[in-house]
């Protein structure tokens, strides 16, 4: 079974990006499966009620989350009745929303879990206990469990990696906007990268225009955000996984820029 | 001129390796120029006076460092007489050993600088303000000058890429030991790569036993670190760089895995 | 010459307690000079043009800021023109506002200084540094020179204490706006105090409502900050200086709890 | 009933002013009950098990620590033997040594409690719901209860105040090293200060030597923390508390500097 995993989509760039060629590039890649992390999917802060539906509309299977989950305020309302969002699964219960999910699709059932690091982010809840908590739930009901860690720090990424080698198909992080090199399996038969990118303007700093950024950095002040113009990004990740025995047989990353 | 950049260097198994083959690998790369990243080379933090001369001895013509520059006393003894080795350049002033060198090999000039990020790491001065300084005064000896830049978050990284751009014939990042697929010449002509990774042990967390980073997560008590045993891993750049310009004209990521 | 420093205020609770009792507490205990942290003057965040004239004309003689300052937009457009108003020196420059000044009063030339800390705040400028660059202008204006050190971390602040001992007149702390009992006199001769503490309202976290933090902290989701009402504490400080020696002979913590 | 609280005891100059004048204090003032925080009692860093000894027998009845609990090595062979020493209780489970305790006096139950704020600091559980878990748990055996909670960001420690008010007889905070002037009896009868304070060398900054705290904060290096030499003070709190009601009845601050 193959997926595709997408990236932190990053504004309407990157929303209409999708809009004009996912269905496209999942016919023509044979694409079963397809997971998107949209924290950034709304102006590059959360995501709307009428942009997750957008998202969906595009061919997504599930959307996963991150530190930017409660950026707009609207998210209260829709997460709870929503089944194709999830949020990172350790913020302390009780708390709007799911942090893991099963989806059938093809008669297959694929649980997907989101997960928050903490160091430089948030104190949530230990991120390899609730994991833990979770799979065992999960491992009764499938073998195809996927990972999004979304965090910072690459030693807590890779921890997470070697810490779910062979309890999950695949473990991806999210959160830093920029694609890493070392796409692998792990010995016991789990896919792994540390960080799959960012899908939204190329010519910037993680989505936002460069100058306002570096404007921020050189003055130390406060500055409004705006995404970048021009070519769109976009950060992905294709993986095989075998459905009998949950691993992952094959990991290619995806990185492709698109003329606006 | 082809210039070779080796990612974080951690501990002995990676001094091996390069004692090993790097000889051997600039010969058949027709590498002209050798930059690594030294500042886990001892043990893992810091570099002591024998390891540096090592490294030296391995065919690396200049070592840049990081946050962990200091970690070994006795570098305060010798980083301000040997002229192969530099620091983050916005240390705040006096600071022992340079920020900045020119080498001339096969006679030409070949300008070096070291930076450190800010975000998640100490309050050095502006490595922006630092860099202009820095590079009106190198600009007048070459228009080769490579940045070695040791920081944590991407948008710091990439801030630093497009405000360098155009100035310098190449900017890397280091610390996080990670390769990052970006691998780019941006549109002045400056190579950029956010991270060019780690030369360490493979099965491990950032060079480091993966069971102590474990537990050092998981109960949030100091560990004390050990290497990590087994395959090694080196990361790293090769980047061609136009001699009369100074314009990067290819970048190609390296990265190999060695069986011990 | 006696001087009075008031915490910083906090919203309109702490505005409307200052309009009634400041100007008959003033003539009460016979205060020459009121200094004022305004950095949370206008509804909890920031500083509007309204509130900064409010305040100056409930005879407080200058205003200083803290991180803070940039928080209400529409101080980059008066800042530079007023000049009741300081902001931490150490911004980068070129950066809109003072970040010290000299404000004659009763024939006497009085400095004063506005600095922030760098741990667990902004990358600012080196605050020691700055501090000595100013230090060398205003020396030679006048000898009663005052610091508002608006820093976070206790050790940051006590250091800067040591290093401005027999230099200014007063060093005092601000933001965590919880006042500390260890105002002293230095060896050297100037008075200092760790945090003077704020002015707002008494039931609450730092003058929010309570509940709303807790809730913060418990579900570490972001949450709409809104002030708490009831009694409003007046944190301050007291202190003579003599105006010959530029040194503080007196200094007494000031603490009230006012009906609203 | 009358308790003693005493602040982090920094180092051998700290220990050595208890062995001499706190027995003497214990009588004169009537205290029943001594409480002081050691996590810095051993060299400025941890606490090895002779010092652990010795502070017991200067008529210290419990010992609470904070982030520095692990850091003499030691003290993971005595924690879990020795029953007058307690971590905090929200360090992951499983973790050596207790949280909380009760400890039997003059015929009378005190349940006392340590928890580790996660603002600035490390990513333990939540110390809001780690704290109702033991509360259920102690309530049954005796109302007295007293809490102190280790952390740096004021919002926390006075949030903390507010959740704990009506359930324990007193929470006080630890970890800045600087007294607060804020001790109260909040509303519903606990007793409350932000930080108690330090218990060491009284011309440094928090116990170590100025100099090279200074050093540290201007050339952004390492430094070795070498505690400073003269007088030494004792911060501490004198807490009356009813032992039918298991209210605070009574708060003063207590602060004595001492000759060497
Ligand atoms: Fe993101
Ligand atoms: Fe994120
Ligand atoms: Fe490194
Ligand atoms: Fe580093
Ligand atoms: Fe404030
Ligand atoms: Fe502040
Ligand atoms: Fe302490
Ligand atoms: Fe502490």
């Amino acid at each position: 079974m193959r997926f595709f995993i997408i990236g932190d989509i990053v504004g309407r760039p990157a929303r209409n990006l999708l809009k004009n060629i996912l269905k496209n590039m999942i016919d023509k890649n044979e694409i079963d499966f397809v997971i998107a992390n949209g924290e950034n999917a709304s102006g590059g802060n959360g995501l709307t009620y009428k942009n997750y539906q957008e998202l969906i509309s595009c061919g997504i299977d599930i959307i996963t989350m991150g530190n930017h989950v409660w950026d707009k305020k609207e998210i209260f309302e829709y997460i709870d009745e929503e089944n194709k969002i999830i949020r990172p699964a350790n913020y302390p219960e009780p708390c709007l929303g799911k942090g893991y999910t099963i989806i059938n699709k093809n008669n297959i059932n694929i649980g997907i879990i989101n997960l928050s690091g903490r160091v430089f982010l948030s104190s949530l809840d230990c991120p390899f206990k609730t994991f833990e908590k979770i799979y065992n739930t999960l491992k009764k009901e499938t073998n195809i469990i996927i990972l999004d860690f979304h965090a910072e720090a690459t030693a807590e990424k890779i921890a997470m990696g070697w810490f779910v080698d062979g309890k999950v198909s695949l473990m991806y992080g999210t959160h830093t906007h920029v694609q890493t090199a070392d796409e692998k399996i792990l010995p016991k038969g789990t896919g792994y990268i540390t960080d799959v990118g960012m899908t939204g303007p190329y010519y910037s700093v993680l989505g936002v225009n460069k100058d306002i950024i570096l404007k921020k950095f050189i003055t130390q002040q406060p500055v409004r955000h705006e995404l970048a113009k021009g070519p769109v990004q976009l950060n992905g990740l294709i993986v095989d996984i075998d459905e009998k025995s949950g691993k992952s047989i094959y990991i290619e990353r995806y990185l492709k820029i698109f003329e606006n």
